[in-house]
């Protein structure tokens, strides 16, 4: 039997937000290798026979590195098992979802690709963000904030988006800020920052461009950061509604057990 | 009882795309409001007992105006009724789910996102083009690429971005491509069309920006369209693999009916 490698997107974090096609693929797998991003939820889902790999990188933990990965994926790929290498959001946004693909099918490993729900996309539009807007926004960029041996990004090629979406941005967040004034970006501009965006512990910061700039917000990882005049928008959206539902839920699931 | 509006997202085609959560609202759904770019595939899944209302926009029928959507949406929802709006791709990013939700906010409707699989991010995953890779493009814009009384959309804020993603861009991809060479893109760059994308009739057409701007490329609507580096990973990926794989399993069924 041929192994075969699946790169499947795990969302953002709420296991409802996997697609149908993710949540079979899991089912059937025989190992799962895992990101740090990929909520514990969503794990719980896998076939309960499969063997779990971590794959992450965490400070304080030993680095297990991307050659490690690619040696897991060829060992159980050639092993003629069906592996899910799953990613947090999409897993060819960001996470070397391309590199392992290509080193994979260099080694004539077969691979497909399990599109996922991006958190870049769906948590701005689930806390009542649309990145575009008619008059408002007609175009959008994402990108990384993550700095590499101390240097950020090149934001210049981005910094006149309409609405920027920054993945990996906390930790940098007083420098990028500076560096988008710099570039030309307004002080007074809108921008929210999403944690843990679509669990039960998401919380939404909202706040000015030139407050992030002076170091006035706190902020935990991960995150996803937005700026631009589309944020104004989640004041008329009342997406607390949304919260309050999943509360009243919760409320009557408790009074049912009593 | 009281009504709701769920904005959800049906993804970029294949039915096995939808989150699970937009599954179980379909199958909810007193009346499900659909879009264009909505496959029939996807409809199907919706409760047979739902009404099914076409609120898109096409040439040579009546145009089924916004005011009329939002009327529709207001109606159903103050009759008690569970309306889904579907649409393609995420409801958030273009298709004017902003606005929507604003409207029925305003209204005092209850409404509630359900983010789908972006077929801007999706499609080109599959087809072996991810949309960041190390060390060749750090991010990625998404803008359209539609014609507002002639005029094109602004590129400029965009045309320096590593990956660019356009959307409803078929129709004035030549004009789009001159303007994207005079903003300093090179002609050489390559470039990929998705047209019909996740369904089983994509096609994928790898050309250079220069060969769009001469008018060269046939390519049918709706298709996305991604211009950078990127494009040039799918050669590696054997993406045809995938495909091959769907028309083994179609034969596999034709010959047990059989």
């Amino acid at each position: 039997m041929r192994g075969k490698v699946y790169l499947v997107g795990a969302g953002p974090g709420d296991p409802e937000l996997l697609t149908l096609r993710a949540m079979r693929v899991l089912q059937e797998a025989e190992v799962v290798l895992y990101d740090r991003l990929v909520a514990p939820a969503v794990l719980e889902l896998a076939n309960p026979l499969a063997q779990r790999v971590y794959a992450g990188k965490e400070l304080g933990q030993q680095e297990c590195v991307q050659s490690e990965i690619f040696r897991q994926l060829l060992f159980h790929a050639r092993a003629g098992r069906k592996v899910v290498r799953l990613k947090g959001g999409d897993p060819m946004v960001y996470g070397r979802g391309g590199e392992e693909w290509a080193f994979l099918a260099g080694e004539g490993v077969e691979v497909e690709v399990v599109p996922g729900v991006s958190s870049a996309l769906a948590l701005p539009g689930l806390a009542g963000i649309p990145l575009t807007l008619r008059g408002v926004a007609g175009g959008f960029s994402v990108l990384s904030g993550h700095a590499q041996g101390g240097s950020l990004p090149e934001l210049a090629p981005y910094a006149r988006s309409d609405t920027l979406v920054i993945l990996m941005g906390v930790k940098e967040r007083v420098r990028i800020a500076r560096e988008l004034l710099r570039l030309g970006r307004s002080p007074q501009e809108p921008i929210a920052f999403i944690e843990k965006g679509s669990t039960p512990q998401e919380r939404v910061v909202v706040a000015t461009l030139g407050q992030v700039a002076a170091g006035e917000l706190e902020v935990q990882s991960p995150a996803v950061w937005i700026i631009g005049q589309v944020v104004r928008l989640r004041e008329r959206l009342h997406p607390a509604s949304v919260l309050q539902e999943a509360q009243l839920k919760t409320l009557s699931i408790a009074e049912t057990v009593r």
